[in-house]
Formats: C-alpha cells, structure tokens, sequence
C-alpha cells in the first residue's frame, strides 16, 4: 500500500527511538492533542449523515459547495479531493473555496453562483478568524444566508467557539469539534469528513488507512518515521530545508498541506528558548526539474529531499508517439514509451542525482491515489510531525507567532 | 510607477557599488547574456507582425492558443498574463500549457480542443528538451500537425537549434532567437513577445517599461538594486532563504517566475569552487499568513523577505458588510471597508511584525497593473539577479547541474 525508502544513514540509536516513541505516546495519552484520536473516531461520520439526512432536499440540488475557510480550514479538505478527483464515485459538485481577502478572487470565486444550488460551509475553529467571518459576513449579506436561504448554511467550529454560539442563536445548523484538535491536524475531523462525504467519497476507508498507520506506528512496525524524525531533528542546523518533491500533479495540493503542516508546527521558539525550525519547499515533478533542481545539486547542501510517487496512475496509453524526426533524432530515445513512464524515469534519474550529491534523500510510493491511501499519507505526515517537534521540545499544536500581526491589524482599525 | 523601499541596514559602500556596477557594464558589454538588450530590440515586434500578416486567416479563427514548454519557455509568459488578464484589450483568448510529462494533465489540458480554432507554439531553446519534444510529437501526432494543419504551428527556438533545423526542413513557420539569452531570462524576446501580442497586450509598453529600468540602472539612478544584490550575497550564509511575498493572486505565477531565475541562476558552484546559492520561497498574502508566517516569525531567522503590492488594483466596492453578528463582535473593526483595504492592512500588520523581528525586509509597489508595471518588474527581478550572481562569481546564466539526470534518463532507455 505505501512504502517508505530511506537513502540516508539512520543515526538513530535504540534508545533514542524508544525515548522519543514514549514521549509520543505520552502526548497521545495527555491528549495534548486530540488529533491521534480521529482515526477512531466515527462522531464525523454520524453527525454528518443526520445532516445529510436533515437536510436532503437541498443536498439534493446543489451542484456547488462553497468553502468559506482558510489555512487548516482548507488546505486538508483542498488535498485529499485533488489526490482523488479522478474516482468515478465523486460526485460531480464543483468545490470552490472563499478563502483570500483579495478582491479580485472573491468576485471570481463566486462567478455564476446560484444559492440554491449551493451550500456554503463555514469553517472556523476559532471562529473569528477575520478573513473568515469577513468572508462569512459577505456571503450572508449577499445570499441572504440568514433569512431565505437558512438551509444553504453550515457551520462547522470548536464546539464553545463564538461561531458555535452564534450559530446556536440564529438556528444555522452547526457540527462542533474537539478543540484539543489544531487546525492543520483536523482534516480527518468534520473540518475535512463533512464536505468529503458531501463529495461522495467513502470516508471510511480514508480513517481506515489513518487507523493502520496509527496501529502500526504504535506496535512500532512504522520506526522508520521515529528514524526519519530524529535524522531532521538532529541535522536540522545542517539541513534546515526540506523538499516534499512529488512526481504527480495530484500532489498539488498535498504539498500546500505539508507546506503548512511543517511551517507552522516546527517552526517555533522551544524550551530553551532557541528558535528552531524546518523551512517546507513544495515542488512538482517532473516540471520543477526546470526551476529548482539547479539549485539543489549544486547550490548550498542545505536541503533534505522527499519524493513522493504513486505507481498506479495515470493513462499508459498516453503515448510519446514513435516518430523520428529530421535533425530531432537526439530525442528519438524516449519513442514509444508512454508518458507515465517517462515521468518515473524521470524521478528515478533526478533521485539518483541527490543521492549521489549525498543529499539526505527518501522517497515514498503509494500504490495508488484512493481513499486509504490518501488517509495513510495524511496520517503518517502528521505523526512524523508530532515526532520532530517532541524532539524540537516546541508545542507542535500552536501558532503564536501570528498573533503579533493580528494585534497590529486591529489597533490600525480600532486606534484614533 | 514604482517604489523600492528597503527596511534592512544599507551595509554597501561606495566603492563596493561601483564595482559592481562596472562588473555589470562589462557583462553586458562583452554579451555575456544578450538579455540586457531585450528592451531595445524592435525584433520580436516586426517579426510576430509579419507572422501575423502571413498567418492572418488562421489567427483570425483562434479562441485557444497552446504553449508547447518548458521552464523558461513557459514561466514568464504565464508571469505576464496573469499580472495582467484584466485588461479589456486582452483577447478572449484561452490559454493552455503543455509542459507537464504527467499524462493526467496532458488530457486535461487538451480537452476539448478544436485545432481549427488553435495555434500550438511549440517554445525550446535547445530544441531538445525531452518534455517539450516529447509532447511536441503527441500534438504533432494527434492533431496532423505536419500535413493538414500546418497553419496551426509556430516554433520559437534558438536560431542554430535543431528544432530550427527540423522546422525550416519541413516548412515549418519558425520565429528564432539569440542563442545568447538564457531561457529564464528571455521573456521578452519571442519567447514572451510573440504569445503576448497574439493575446491582444501592448507588448512596446511592456519593453518600454523594461527600457526604464535599464536606463535608471545603467544611469546610477536606481542603486537601490546594487545595495539589494550586496545585502543579500554578503549575507547568504547568515539568510540563505529568500521568500517574496506577494499581496495579490494576480502574482502567483510571477512569483514561480521568480523561483526559477533565482533558483536557476543563483544555485551554483562559483569560482572558486563553492557552492552558493539563495533559496527562493514564494508566498501568496493573505492566504499564507495562515501557513508559512509562523515559522518566518519564529523559526531560524534565516530568511530574508521581499513584499511586492499593488497600490491601484481590485474592485474597491467589494466591502465587508457592515454588520454585527451576536457572539462576534470580536470581529466588527474591519466592519464596512473594503477588501481591498483589508489586504493592504493585513500586509502592512506582517511587514511590521517581521521588521520588528529584525527580519531583512524591503517592499516593492507598484502603482497598477499594467503592460508597463510589468515590464519593469520582470527587468528589475532579471538585474537583481544578474548582480547577486556577479557577487557569487557564478556564471548566471547555465544550469549544468541539470545535466547529470538528463544522461541518467538517456541511459536508462538506451543502454542494454
């Protein structure tokens, strides 16, 4: 189903991994973060089929969803639907997302829009996030959300959130999440199942594969996450970037995912009061090979590089067609193969390039991009996460860096 | 038109400037890159003309033109349209890319086309680059491209190249350019020009805007860049990652432009022998305050970070209404301004807070968005480059960490 390929050394001892397995397992059990829970959790699915069930006559017009969230409000719901669009039983719903302030994609987004063909979902942990309800505000006005198109309304926040009260006290049906749960580690909650299922995929199967991941790392049959985590931890100084290099654009957004996933996790002032850190690059295969390769073989050694493939996608009979051409006979060599394997070549060469750079290089190839692949992917990037940063000795789960600039956004409203 | 503020200590003396300054003068002096002379070149304007003339019936049924590219043969051209597809002017032309090896994307992008309505510009320097043959063949192929619709093709390509060779054999029509300008830096010769003027752009504005930039540098009025280019090489070791964070979509693929001339360009082992190199980070404001912010705050101070805005830009009647919501009154001081503002706010809020941090900040503004804007944008990235290279004592202008996977990908398929 997944394989995980390392080509650096593992420096890691027994004791390190063990030390850090129950550090790990200790969070687990402190519910320092509820997020190890989901895979288990079935709340999202029952509450999400009453509202289905509740709401079934306008569930069954819309032909549009609207997202209206930002950052882990969006990026996990925006990778799992593009890692598998291409499944038959998605429903034909076209997903929009109301996410950015800038003016020109609001309009945009909402172009063509019919109300009552659409259900616009709210989603806001905190439940003042100001693009957020800004955008919220926008919708409501302009739909007429909180008088005639009531039932074309979901929220979906912490479950004592203002949001949530809000909701209550004008009857706009809510689902409520677990506020031990932190945004970028909530896609297998409501944040990410209601709209999922909405879309018609079998959400079952994507906290099944989170749920084999979790037995696995659990029972210690999935070391090499502890290995991988204590190598960047350790080495993080030397490499203090890492590359997510996935060979299909169906990563696309998997990668904004980790982008933010690994910003905002690692990137934190920790116990000893040392800021600390792994700076997150997403690139696309074979198509980054033309932007960014340069740099990594031969600019500062400072990056570790993951690839990301999968073996069962895309079209073999997309052909490069076998043709010779006068002058062009220099590019006869890829003649006749299809382009799926150019692509794997292609990953396979520029691996082996970093490898012989001696850049700490690991690669990881899915079987094929379906719902319990998708939820191992999920999971196990959010477990190798916890790990760096029990190493890191941060709070994995918080974000106060971005609240300086949210003050000084408000005192330039509010200030005379 | 534009403003260059830079919020970080000028650490550059006079003499380092002027030295600088000369080493860039002989640059272009001894054609080290012809890129320089781009802005005055009328070439790629008469010659798109004539094409045009001679291709008048076919270009005057086309609602689609496809990009057969790469790189440097598709990243800035993309930059250019996406800054400015709101002009009324632009041609309701659609326009699609082939520059993927990802089979999914090639039938996505093709879908639907009609060739009679289509013009296929195949863009490689080399000629060779295996994607863009590769795909070449495919259109070639599907759409009898050398027998019924010939019409339909345009190839731009080095004057000397191979593919020139191919097309002159075969009565292709064919636009060449200078084989001393380097794909990444050759948006304004044919690469960019020809699919820009079809698209209905005022392509002189454009040269117009990029002949200012030249003019002020090589006229010591816009100094600006040589203490950019010193800051920044001098500092590589201390702040190895550059980020540019750009406060509208309309940037997005400006700043993937971004990422491959600094990637490209800069990732090199110099002179003497060490590998130099500025990791190029591209953001989108806000969205990415909600994912990438944390760790520029609070992470490893190892970034430096460029802001680039639009003063006059976006609908300014796009408002958050203003209401007051019970339970979120927390979020009524951006009552009633537009988005817009709101964005700019939100800009000012982060830039604030990173200088306060002691980040390397500098803004870039510019007043609109328009042919111009563009054009001085794009040289003045393409100059800072040139100069923080001649720092590096790198050559620019190559990519010769590339080549080792190419020939791994050769040897792949051809040996037994």
């Amino acid at each position: 189903m997944i394989e995980f390929h390392s080509f650096f050394k593992n420096t890691s001892d027994k004791k390190e991994k063990s030390l850090l397995f129950k550090e790990i397992k200790k969070e687990k059990k402190d519910r320092v973060s509820a997020y190890y829970e989901l895979p288990y959790s079935t709340e999202a699915l029952q509450t999400t089929k009453t509202f289905m069930r509740v709401r079934e006559e306008v569930l069954a017009k819309i032909d549009t969803l609207v997202i209206v969230g930002i950052g882990g409000s969006s990026l996990g719901l925006k990778a799992i639907d593009s890692m598998l669009s291409h499944l038959s039983h998605r429903r034909k719903i076209s997903l929009r997302f109301l996410e950015h302030t800038d003016p020109i994609l609001i309009v945009q987004n909402l172009e063509g829009l019919n109300v009552e063909n659409t259900l616009f979902i709210v989603i806001s942990k905190s439940g003042t996030t100001i693009e957020t309800t800004s955008l919220m505000k926008y919708v409501l006005c302009r739909y007429n959300l909180l008088s005639v198109h009531k039932e074309h309304l979901l929220v979906i926040t912490d479950c004592d959130s203002a949001l949530a009260n809000w909701a209550d006290e004008n009857d706009i049906y809510s689902l409520t999440i677990d506020p031990l749960i932190g945004g970028r580690f909530s896609v297998l909650s409501h944040v990410g199942i209601t709209p999922l299922m909405l879309l018609g995929y079998n959400v079952e199967e994507i906290l099944k594969g989170a749920r084999e991941v979790e037995e696995k790392f659990f029972n210690r049959e999935l070391d090499c996450l502890l290995e991988k985590a204590i190598y960047y931890a350790k080495n993080y100084r030397k490499y203090p970037i890492n590359v997510l290099f996935s060979y299909s654009s169906a990563f696309t957004h998997f990668n904004a995912w980790y982008v933010q996933l690994w910003g905002e996790s690692l990137g934190k002032i920790n116990k000893e009061s040392k800021s600390v850190g792994l700076t997150p690059v997403s690139l696309i295969g074979s198509i980054d090979q033309h932007s960014f390769l340069q740099l990594i073989v031969q600019g500062p050694n400072d990056k570790s590089v993951t690839f990301l493939s999968v073996r069962q996608f895309g079209d073999e009979s997309v052909l490069i067609p076998d043709m010779s051409l006068s002058s062009l006979e220099s590019t006869d060599f890829v003649n006749g193969i299809s382009f799926k394997k150019l692509l794997r070549l292609q990953r396979e060469s520029t691996m082996e390039t970093l490898i012989a750079r001696g850049v700490p290089t690991d690669l990881i190839i899915v079987d094929e991009l379906s719902e319990k692949t998708a939820g191992i992917l999920i999971f196990s990037y959010e477990i190798l996460t916890s790990c760096i940063g029990s190493l890191f000795q941060i709070n994995t789960y918080d974000q106060p860096g971005v609240e300086f600039g949210k003050q000084l956004l408000r005192s330039k409203l509010t200030l005379p």
